[in-house]
């Protein structure tokens, strides 16, 4: 790894500028975010040219059109952008919020506050938009962002970055704070990866094997995004109604995201009653069910496609109109099912029982745990955080959907007058 | 990677216990960490005897009396951690607090809970108090520990795991939450660092060369700990008395641990009076200066050891009798030069001038800032938080001291009646 490549240089001008706006006031952010939602909209047609060369070398390559829809911009979509960095300037600023403060017995004021955590890498597929967002995001919470888009949306994101740049710079702030990841080799990821010390942390948005390859060759503190294969379990006492349309919306309202359900499991007790429902309102939305034998006994007669699952459609992310359904024999099964099989994401449950949805709630180890809703709202806006950056599915620094605050760390700033410490028992260990 | 090695079985008994023990109550737990100080009494001689061993083979290997004296444990000792163990039975249980809730507009409630983060890897030299440290602390906030202490401790580890695991085990508590790590070799922390999925969080406590290591190498996220190369600023508006008690505070109280100042900065325009005075008690203190050329000039006829200070000076982290120490222009060249040399520890200014406290506290990013205090009070007994775990000296997750909170994750419940997503823009990326 040389020190002088081109993306060891890029990180180091980001930490350069992350330094200068780390201490900038909102005002200063705000200025320059509104620079970037207008420089958007005054040069559209610099960016849609940029991007109409990506998709036709998309389409040249043979790319599903859903994909090559993904990646293309209009002028519509570009003003639907400028208005979600509208959004962006309207979110309170976390940095310098004091999380914690309090005066200690000495007299010494403690006070925790947020900061940027610096430098972020983002890695990610196809949508040119996640562009624009991360850069709004990262640059509202003081943080200096490298981007990596994919080598497809390398031209688009080429012109997006420039209009950025220049806003920023025009608003007065270093123009490093938001750099695009020269070059469209893998290697400029692998790179990255290992800037540890430079990049504060690599946050990658996109496919499982992207995660993967991120989350294994990382030096650079990672947080891990966005698998998701999430479960409803309906309870033995149920809504039956209720259990069906939050199943329907769970698994078909949007296919292809990762916080739609993927499996259903039944509590025995209730199988006989729900399954011919739950299988009729399935067959009408297109679902094709992956089911254990219990459902395939119960799929006789009903209009609904069933097929045997294996292991394998336990543990699946479909993103699909296929679904894997079980029937359990009771509230811990389903827990041991989701235990076993789940990516961490989101579990729901629907119960009329308290005493079940406490149980459910206290033995569920995923981001998101739902009583009687939809897996579907595990989601930043969802949550009122204005915006999202990721959903994390690990447990360190941030879990679930991630807003402004995920994009923080924090520093003590302790306040004597002269205070120094006495002698006592030693409890630091480094 | 076998499957089946000792390291990855253990990992696999450890995430088992950690979901019985996650939804436990405090009095469970409470009850466990009492019955652990009890038999740590009540076995104390058995504990003694297996140390007694590691102690005759680290003399026998010629090891430092210094550092024999570090493994060494007497039955005050083991009173002295049983003592610290019933402090952590009287700190909060973290698990369970809401850390965020609301209700969203729709009428859906949305909680955000601390709950544990699962199993727990820390690997440590040297002091097998860590040992019973480390389990407590875990224990209390719910997770699984697997405890990786130094080869030269193993007898002693293996002893006090084993009055841990049967006092746990006693009170009704899956003896597998508590686990020392098998083997001696270092295979066994290459396998921990490898163990994604089984292990949630690994805490490297040491030497740089050990946190250097597991940090490069392990796919498990990691907390890194501990590297302290402080900082003491002496601005140009100075209280000259307190300037020098809290440089020697900070530098001299007690050399070893990694909260100790490293560097002296000082404004040039209080060099002239302040240098002569801090290079005397400095001399009382036994402390050698490698200066840079100004500091040098004033040490002609001081009675202080003064030596020619190089790049390596200001990047070290002496843990002695030594101390780098420079003249500044300003402010902001203090800052640059922290910048570039700290290890993001703790840094403290000494100034009577706010808008000098202010902008040292808004530039400076490191863990903890001082103002007016010894960098010595960041530790997390000095905190109040009654124990500590480690020094974070990253800013992903945790940073700065470490305190039951900091070993815990979140989770959001979510809950409705019914409710289900309705159609709109999407903004999930995953």
């Amino acid at each position: 790894m040389s020190i002088d490549s081109p993306v060891l240089a890029a990180a180091r001008r980001a930490r350069a500028a992350a330094a200068v706006l780390a201490p900038l006031p909102r005002s200063a952010k705000d200025a320059a975010l509104l620079a970037i939602a207008e420089a958007l909209l005054a040069r559209s047609a610099e960016i849609t040219a940029a991007n109409a060369e990506d998709v036709a070398r998309a389409r040249a390559a043979g790319t599903a059109e859903s994909v090559v829809d993904r990646l293309a911009l209009t002028g519509e979509r570009i003003a639907a952008i400028a208005a979600d960095v509208r959004g962006v300037v309207a979110l309170p600023d976390p940095v310098g919020e004091v999380v914690r403060g309090y005066t200690l017995p000495n007299g010494l004021d403690v006070r925790q506050v947020r900061v940027p955590l610096g430098v972020v890498g983002i890695i990610y597929e196809a949508r040119p938009n996640v562009t624009v967002d991360a850069a709004a995001l990262c640059l509202k919470s003081g943080n200096a962002v490298l981007l990596r888009g994919s080598a497809s949306a390398y031209r688009s994101n080429t012109a997006l970055v420039a209009v950025l740049r220049d806003a920023v710079a025009a608003a007065g702030l270093p123009a490093d704070v938001i750099q695009l990841v020269p070059g469209e080799s893998r290697e400029s990821v692998t790179e990255l990866m290992r800037a540890r010390g430079l990049v504060d942390v690599l946050i990658p948005r996109g496919g499982a094997a992207l995660i993967r390859t991120v989350v294994e060759g990382s030096t650079v503190p990672v947080i891990e995004t966005g698998t998701g294969n999430c479960h409803v379990y309906v309870d033995a006492r149920t809504d039956l109604a209720m259990a069906v349309g939050i199943l329907l919306n769970s698994k078909a309202q949007r296919v292809s995201v990762c916080n739609a359900a993927e499996t259903l499991l039944v509590h025995q007790d209730v199988a006989e009653e729900f399954l011919p429902l739950a299988l009729a309102a399935l067959a009408e939305a297109g679902v094709t069910v992956h089911g254990d034998e219990a459902v395939l006994k119960a799929a006789v007669g009903s209009p609904a496609t069933v097929v045997a699952a294996t292991d394998e459609d336990w543990g699946a992310e479909y993103l699909s109109l296929d679904l894997a359904a079980a029937v359990v024999p009771s509230l811990e099964a389903a827990v041991e099912h989701i235990r076993r099989w789940s990516s961490g994401h989101t579990e729901a449950i629907v119960t009329t029982s308290q005493a079940a949805a406490r149980r459910f709630t206290q033995l569920v180890d995923s981001t998101t745990v739902a009583v009687n809703a939809s897996t579907r709202f595990t989601d930043g806006s969802e949550f009122g955080f204005g915006a999202e950056i990721g959903i994390s599915t690990q447990k360190l620094h941030a879990r679930g959907p991630m807003g402004l605050p995920e994009l923080t760390s924090t520093k003590y700033i302790v306040t004597g007058d002269g205070h120094v410490r006495g002698e006592d028992r030693q409890t630091v260990g480094g």
